[in-house]
């Protein structure tokens, strides 16, 4: 099980470019930089429960996002299967050689 | 370089849970059944410029979708990569015998 933080974190890399600008510094404002609804709120002139709502909404839509398309479920996946291939490599170099920057390279990708 | 009709369908495979019920089933009957525009024009009571016009916008939600996500892109590459992992296992048995599973694994994943 992921901590929240980790999970909102992960569903961003994978969805933050499908929300808005706005939506996307509200985020990094409060996940990145850490920012507590507090500061947020007084930064943008707004009220603590109007970032509060913001944010709530962004995650939705992230969680909505993932329901469909299932992007970080299946990130985790295979990166538990590359974690357990090369370990298996580690023990066959002449097979770490050949395959080893494959999988390295798909790892990249994720 | 892909043909449009293969191009259209991976688009759909990825994100055809993001669009409506009713563009899902003016594509799969576009698609998948290949009926032609007057056929679906005369099946949906429309004219055809509607139909064309409803499979232009669902065509450019998923291609704008792709310019976001990038998920056909990196399937593709995957594809690939895995392609080539498993011509050079076969060459490997006793490597294959350990990872072969876990390659057929990230491939379905995809």
């Amino acid at each position: 099980m992921l901590d929240q933080t980790t999970q909102m974190n992960l569903l961003y890399d994978f969805y933050g470019t499908l929300l808005t600008e706005k939506q996307r510094s509200l985020l990094e404002l409060y996940y990145v930089e850490d920012w507590s609804l507090g500061e947020i709120a007084e930064h943008q002139g707004v009220s603590r429960q109007a970032v509060y709502e913001a944010i709530k909404r962004a995650q939705s839509t992230m969680l909505d996002l993932e329901e469909s398309l299932g992007l970080v479920k299946s990130h985790l996946k295979r990166q538990q299967l590359i974690e357990t291939i090369k370990s298996r490599l580690d023990q066959m170099p002449e097979a770490a050689k050949a395959i080893g920057p494959l999988i390295r390279e798909l790892e990249k990708l994720d």
